[in-house]
């Protein structure tokens, strides 16, 4: 099914069914990502304000059969929010006009946002309730309810509170068809027919946009507490958590693992943070329990340092004894990422494995790199989850721009390690337009065919974001 | 598209196809449904021993055009696994050969089990892997793990766990192509592509046949406490429940609610068994908390009665000082579907609102009913889901039969009370062959034409599970 490109006819004709200011050239901002790989190629966007203006959009744009690529906060790092340069060129949609938080329901454990609503606005107003929406992720200040919920983001707290998915009660869309999908339930249970909203939570636009979306809180922990544990080894890391979990069982809310890499990134590209260790360990793990009344978090973290450390799991660690100190520790594991674009990686992989298997997928990675060339790897993430971000970089000395050759075979022998081990070369951050081959390489053929079939029946003019996810259709 | 009946000619291909004894006649169980609505029309059953098998049988129905009606532990309560009498013959298909737990992984709270696996069987298995498999129903001797998932069944552990499909990593299965999807992950986040599996989770065998699922373990909490209370109200036991997570969190396992009405029916038709109290309240919940080390699980329920007393909400109240006690209060809630099937429904509704509409839809609904004629209300249930089990019966002296000119009225009434409330008209039994008119009655039609673009595209033959969920295509 051919596609057309946005021309006058097609914006005059929208233009006349919409309010004023809603069709608007694309500022610059549109056409980048956080990663600087695409430009985009939009040249126009639609603010709607309401599901009833997505409908009309999506509705001209079938008739139309020009594409429609919908954007969030932008923060997204595979590219599913940018329709590259050479291709139909699409009208974006971006929902930022659509951030009110239309309800909220404290007994019930819901708030009812707009796909537009910023992340931390969402867990600033849960607060003000006295309840907590436990989606937290680095970029929550600008990332937006609908691509978060598109891409089924994770972050730190999927461990005890899930992933995106797992905080959605119900949504509000606008299907292929230009028909609005009513689904905004703030029920803890329905079994009435297809699970329509987990098909189009981490379909990342390609069946239909959200537009609205009814979300899980939880009650506020009486206490929480936070950690910093220098480890053994990985191995010791998963034996930690394991013990933490049968002393604290689902308290532990977070439960990440840094290598030495990341502090020293950080001392060479963030010299002005302050460091916890004197010396950095090559292993460490930040944990951040929530405990019930009755409870002191941090005496429960000293009993399972204590028992760590008899063990021999654990070598050295600090108790956060104020919430500042807290935030130092969040501080460490929040800027890897930023350290990390500054040292500039030779390939990223956002991957999982098993967690059982994780102390033997990091050396074998490393071992398998090295028949490559010589790296630094800075492996950090989210071990509780088995989600590690194992992340390639030059050594001292060298250049991004050196590997530049070697780049596609890193990926492939990462990945490839990883399908061995019964891995997702995806975690976390989706498909996008970045690993639509590794997708295609990777995935179970039959639950591939089923993908296409369901996408064919959902959207058979192949309007929403092609060219994410699935290879756009000729 | 038309389906044919088995025939001798069908049997006979696939019967050379498969090992000996996979194909045989239907015992009279296949026939039979626990609440006596339906009689099975199918004369034979597929008793395969792998995910191959069920293949062979799946694209030798597809090319037959036969149709396949999957069946598990046989206790769905609406005919979700029943091909009645006077439509097309189908073959069943019986998972109850592939009953093995394939796998334990304990380190990663995981458990790979076959869909024939009887539910107590994966709960005894976790237990002895020092594990907890959460997923807790009156039928849990019986039902197996393949109907379940496709079921998306609920029980007495949601609010802190989850239904079915919250406590399912991934899916091996059978699609209608014949084609097997081999996706049993043991990830906790894996972001490649649609959600094939909650979409198979909740099909109820339309989509595909689920032959092994990776499920979910949890830690075993520390401690456990169980309590008996009588509440002031509906509205009471929300604010209980309410007041129990803010100092338990998800400590909080259970909370179910009971009427007079319940304890009542016990006595009059199960006098053996102990009542707690003496005289039986109009409204009481049962609380069940896992803690963590550190509270003593009766102390931390004694201090949770002690404010509710004080605040009002609770008027009486025991706390189990022993397993045994703890056993005797569960008995009393396990035991009134047996009791309310010796007195026998007029009508029977598994619905859930938004928990807050609670107290508003249970005298509602009685007023209702009441223009109707006189009957008795057993509603009990999931209160901290919002699912209640609102069970209509004759009065004292009158039969069911009385009452059968009016039972299409009455759930009616009750069903058009929960959708003006926002609720659900099935909460966690499924849709089967039972509600497939209440469902083409009262879901959003955006979302009922995404349903039925989904089973076109996944099943173009229509040959899974007819009739169930989306009426027969003709």
């Amino acid at each position: 099914m051919p596609l057309n490109s946005i021309d006058e006819t097609f914006l005059d004709r929208l233009t006349a069914h919409l309010p004023e200011d809603t069709i608007r050239p694309a500022e610059a901002r549109f056409a980048e990502e956080p990663r600087g790989r695409w430009k985009g190629a939009a040249r126009h966007v639609a603010l709607p304000r309401s599901a009833e203006e997505v409908a009309i959009i999506v509705r001209h744009a079938a008739e139309a059969q020009v594409p429609l690529v919908p954007y969030g906060g932008g923060t997204g790092l595979v590219g599913g929010q940018i329709a590259p340069e050479g291709g139909t060129e699409p009208l974006l949609i971006s929902l930022e006009r659509m951030n009110r938080i239309r309800s909220l329901h404290p007994r019930e454990n819901v708030a009812i946002v707009e796909a537009g609503a910023i992340l931390q606005d969402v867990q600033d107003a849960a607060r003000a309730a006295d309840r907590l929406f436990p989606l937290s992720l680095a970029s929550e200040g600008s990332a937006r309810i609908g691509g978060l919920l598109a891409t089924n983001a994770g972050g730190v707290n999927v461990l005890r509170y899930g992933n995106a998915r797992d905080l959605c009660l119900g949504l509000e869309a606008v299907l292929p068809s230009g028909e609005i999908w009513h689904g905004l339930r703030r029920l803890r249970k329905d079994n009435t027919g297809y699970d329509l909203r987990n098909l189009l939570v981490g379909a990342e636009g390609t069946l239909g946009i959200i537009t609205a979306a009814s979300l899980k809180l939880s009650p506020i922990p009486a206490g929480t507490g936070t950690a910093l544990l220098a480890v053994a080894s990985p191995a010791a890391a998963l034996d930690l958590l394991a013990l933490a979990r049968s002393r604290l069982g689902d308290g532990v809310s977070a439960f990440e693992l840094m290598s030495r890499a990341g502090y020293d990134f950080l001392s060479e590209v963030i010299p002005e943070l302050r460091q916890p260790f004197e010396t950095p360990p090559d292993w460490s793990v930040l944990i951040e329990v929530g405990l019930p009344e009755g409870l002191d978090p941090a005496e429960a973290l000293e009993a399972v340092f204590a028992e760590a450390f008899e063990e021999g799991l654990v070598r050295d660690g600090l108790i956060a004894q104020s919430q500042a100190q807290a935030d130092d520790f969040w501080q460490i594991r929040e800027r890897i990422p930023e350290a990390n674009r500054k040292i500039g990686a030779v390939s990223s992989h956002d991957i999982s494995v098993p967690i059982s298997a994780i102390p033997d997928f990091i050396p074998e990675g490393i071992a398998r790199l090295a028949r490559i060339d010589s790296f630094r790897v800075n492996c950090f993430g989210h071990l509780g989850d088995g989600n590690l971000h194992y992340n390639v970089f030059p050594m001292p000395g060298r250049s991004r721009a050196d590997h530049d050759h070697q780049r596609s075979e890193i990926k492939r022998v990462i990945h490839d390690l990883v399908h061995e081990m019964e891995g997702s070369i995806s975690a976390e951050h989706g498909i996008g337009r970045l690993k639509v081959d590794d997708l295609e390489r990777y995935q179970d053929p039959a639950k591939m065919a089923a993908m296409r079939a369901i996408k064919a029946a959902l959207d058979p003019l192949g309007i929403m974001n092609p060219g994410a996810i699935l290879r756009e259709r000729r």
